[in-house]
């Protein structure tokens, strides 16, 4: 086994969901990602804990989806019960065809995430991690040889997540003093919210790994302006290009897609929460070096923002505020490499992709 | 995909488990099998059921184990709380090498049997059914072609399953009437034992998909003499060749093996009732024409008997009798097609593999 598998599974158990003796385990992942579920049942063995495997297949998926139809999908009371009776909860994403969900009616997508409701909040509130194992299908997406695309993830992923949160609190310390965000990226993009009362979270390779953002929640009600997403989007199988949002009094008034705007449009019709934003992130990893059409690395580069509609990280959510609930939650992309500024009320602390305190602020 | 599959998909899910519109479905398995999982998700689907499907894995559970040790397995009480919340379980064997556990220490596989066993108990307490998919590693394992051994798999299980329901009733017939049962083969097998008041089931494909055989439970002290079992018995990846046992007053008091006897000694090791018979079975399934050395199929031959240490199946209990309990369930077959005879209360029911109901008795 590359030893770098094993490397992956003891960061996985070790730092980002700190397996302990006596834990229950619960371990999601594709067939492609065997290597590291053989790793991560061997590590969560030395530790004294007692590992589930599920199994994650877009073809069973579709199987089931195209089968049942919207109509006749049902909440899996029995995959409720395995996540409430677990502490700590992996899932490893690793396609080997990524699109498998793209003949699957985006209304009965959505319809799953609404019905599976409960058993994503019960997930969301265990020590959870979402991570990525180096498939073929994901290098293919991300145009690039899988052995090459090994190296991309597992550069990211094996990392010093100590030195990553230090450059990432120079971030969380302005955003948690500020009330006012304003993001403008060319003549595209121009949005303003209020993060006023909420907090900052520092994501340091616990729940997502690799890690590498800092994100929040707006206040609902604030967001007001236009964005356009000049990153394509995944969204289970089915690629979404040039989405653009409007915002009035917080919700989405107007959208538009280039590509697969129906996909787009059931997202925001999941439910009212779907037509508001949930999240509000930053990325600051510098060693994500390209674009992979991969949500979970492509935000964390450090020349992007994203925002997710629908559902809100409860841990964003601020005591005096009702955290923005939906059953849905689809983060998009702002580049923001060039005539792009981040302000904080009023104050510029990132200009064309580079934050006011990394060296060539100045010049950017 | 082969439309054998499907048809699989649909004699597990309409004949064996008989899943209904509403219900909580389970599917574990391997990768190898992903278009069996693939095809069952659509059925399960079609009935307006909702499956969740879970990993077994050769490889994920040798790195556990070994890592864990025998002092260190916990029972998974998450996997006990999925099997308590799940209506219909369906089981599916198909390794890519059915020696992945060949490395592990025996007496951590009996530990792990031991500590699972209220997980064992509550699928036994379910709709279940345990089936086959033709991988690689079971046609290697049985010296069979890949495609030659999915025509021998599927032959096996695409019958007519009422034909082969009243084909055993005349067995479960004579075997619900006797008392006194003695099996003898050749000069290295000559055992009795009572089955009075014990129950005869017709394993017509439900719990088993292949199925095949009529079985019962021994009343444990009654069982008395020696037997070979001289068809292999792989447990947990290992082989293990002419196990022979004597019995006195129900329990084992002698046994050795030719090959891998401390697996044998392990199984028997597990608890007390690990020393006693849980389990009298006679195959009666005439299209599984050879062996295969995979007890699922092995064992519904019309030519052997098997018989169980361990667990006894609580149907086939009479209500005046204790079920012998035990975390282990292990089955071993006698070959009986030569110099062989079952008697019932001392009249021949079958001789050299032929029933006494089926043509050529006379002969035999």
């Amino acid at each position: 086994m590359d030893p770098r598998i094993r490397q992956h599974a003891s960061i996985i158990v070790n730092h980002s969901v700190g397996v302990e003796n006596g834990d229950t385990v619960l371990i999601t992942g594709p067939a492609a990602a065997e290597d590291l579920i053989v790793a991560l049942n061997e590590a969560v063995g030395d530790i004294g804990a007692v590992p589930v495997n599920t199994l994650s297949n877009g073809r069973a998926s579709r199987a089931y989806l195209k089968a049942a139809g919207a109509d006749g999908l049902e909440m899996p009371t029995h995959q409720l019960a395995l996540a409430e009776a677990t502490d700590k909860i992996i899932r490893i994403r690793g396609d080997s065809n990524v699109t498998e969900l793209s003949d699957v009616a985006p209304e009965i997508v959505a319809e799953q995430s609404r019905v599976n409701q409960p058993v994503s909040e019960t997930i969301m509130s265990k020590d959870w991690c979402l991570t990525q194992y180096p498939s073929s299908g994901n290098a293919q997406l991300a145009e690039m040889s899988t052995d090459a695309y090994q190296n991309f993830v597992w550069d990211a992923i094996d990392k010093d997540w100590e030195a990553q949160h230090d450059h990432q609190a120079a971030m969380v310390e302005r955003l948690n003093a500020a009330s006012a965000v304003r993001i403008v990226s060319g003549e595209t993009t121009d949005l303003t919210m209020s993060v006023e009362g909420m907090v900052t979270v520092n994501d340091d390779g616990h729940e997502n790994l690799p890690g590498g953002e800092v994100f929040t929640a707006p206040v609902p009600d604030s967001v007001e302006g236009e964005v356009l997403f000049d990153l394509p989007l995944y969204h289970q199988g089915q690629e979404v290009t040039g989405a653009q949002l409007v915002f009035e009094n917080g919700e989405v008034v107007e959208h538009e897609a280039e590509k697969n705007e129906s996909v787009l449009q059931s997202v925001l019709e999941t439910d009212p929460g779907a037509r508001r934003l949930g999240e509000l992130g930053i990325g600051m990893n510098r060693d994500i070096d390209r674009f992979t059409y991969n949500m979970l690395f492509d935000e964390k580069m450090g020349d992007t923002v994203h925002m997710a509609v629908g559902r809100a990280y409860p841990e964003t959510v601020g005591e005096d505020h009702e955290p923005n609930e939906s059953a849905t939650h689809v983060d998009m992309i702002v580049d923001m490499s060039e005539d792009s500024r981040i302000e904080l009320d009023g104050e510029i602390v990132q200009q064309n992709g580079t934050f006011v305190f990394e060296d060539g602020f100045e010049d950017a």
